[in-house]
């Protein structure tokens, strides 16, 4: 039996998207055409190209048509992370990458005290709904918001320190945890994929059909202590996430 | 204003189970007892809990009712990929991980000469179109299937090998490289978050609200030839990718 008219029109595009015959950014023909070229009115037309919009794989932009979804604005490599760089930079590693290709980065600072819930209080091995202190940062690029970067800290570890302070660190916190005697020496990065929360919908201006990969990435000393975990929230239109590999 | 009715009980239940209140597999209460509770009728509790299947956080079970969904079956490690382990080992490192947690592997198995779309010319560097080896399989944890694991690989390195068998490889295809003089020493790993294609879905029997993450293992040997490129499809809820760091 063959397949319904607008699944059929949204697997031949999805096809043309997947096999990168259309590129990102690429225009996809009108709605008028599709009906002519498919032989079928232009509400199964709009059916089929809004399975492909759940998808998350084209967008619609009013008036002018639907376009193939831009993916990969950012390269994310957390080894960089954990890479020598000088004691005083004049940027954190984020805005170096974004100013190094030549858009504009920007943040929104914020800094609470929170209860640990479960996976922070396990990764960061204090008492479930212990005192953490998290770092709240949006970060954007030209204005746009592009990632969640949430760090989280034993409050023994850094109080009174400018961790504590909602303002802009260009030596980044690493830095400041060395300073105050705990240098990281070794991280666990997981990853997790999954649908985002409307919270991070709100926060992040996510379209439909995005989901997110969550990078958390807790950092040790070289005793084995737990000194910081970061919540990441990457919105999956908006990352590749990069790692390089030696076979020993 | 306050938020409709199912979008409370919505916020509720995606609170206790973001902050681990509520663990993997537990069971939520009835829609009878929900609409008690929220004084709701239990269409509205419906679509509350509707919202939160469509995340991915919860399961309906029928006739027992909602669980939250249970995440996590496979730790995925794609540095294990590079650490030596013997020329003829029994069993492949999918098999190893999961044989070593009480659990039974299997595999579906079948070798295709495809044309290289974009993404896998590129990585390749092949021309687009060209021939290239799938081997394309479906892995399987006590009979459930857990991950795609596509490996691809130029046709000229490749031809007349045991690569072109749809046949189980203990050893593995990256050792089979080996002894065609083809020894990998670097790899490149690329994640990216997406939904998955219908054909995926059917693939792997995803559930609604399941992104995947793509995971791209380009392997290349010293002199920087590119000579396998896999493309790993890890539905959302049943992977949590590792990666462990040394800082410099």
């Amino acid at each position: 039996m063959e397949a319904p008219a607008y699944q059929r029109i949204a697997a031949t595009y999805r096809n043309r998207i997947m096999t990168g015959a259309l590129r990102p950014g690429d225009q996809l023909p009108t709605e008028h055409d599709l009906a002519d070229q498919f032989g079928v009115a232009r509400q199964t037309v709009r059916a089929g190209l809004g399975v492909l919009v759940t998808e998350g794989l084209i967008v619609a932009r009013r008036p002018r048509g639907y376009f193939v979804r831009e993916r990969e604005h950012m390269i994310y490599r957390p080894q960089q992370k954990s890479r020598p760089r000088p004691a005083v930079p004049e940027m954190d590693r984020f805005s170096e990458q974004i100013v190094a290709s030549g858009r504009k980065p920007s943040y929104a600072i914020e800094v609470a005290l929170i209860e640990a819930g479960a996976d922070l209080a396990e990764r960061l091995r204090v008492a479930p709904s212990s005192t953490v202190v998290a770092r709240r940062r949006v970060r954007f690029i030209n204005g746009e918001p592009t990632n969640i970067n949430d760090s989280h800290f034993p409050i023994d570890l850094v109080r009174d320190s400018e961790i504590m302070l909602p303002a802009y660190l260009p030596r980044g916190t690493d830095q400041v945890l060395v300073e105050l005697g705990y240098p990281q020496h070794r991280a666990i990065d997981e990853i997790l994929v999954r649908m985002p929360t409307p919270d991070e919908i709100h926060r992040l201006g996510l379209g439909p059909g995005t989901p997110v990969a969550v990078h958390f990435d807790t950092g040790y000393t070289s005793d084995g202590r737990p000194v910081q975990c970061a919540i990441n929230v990457l919105p999956g239109d908006r990352h590749r996430i990069v790692f390089e590999r030696h076979f020993a």
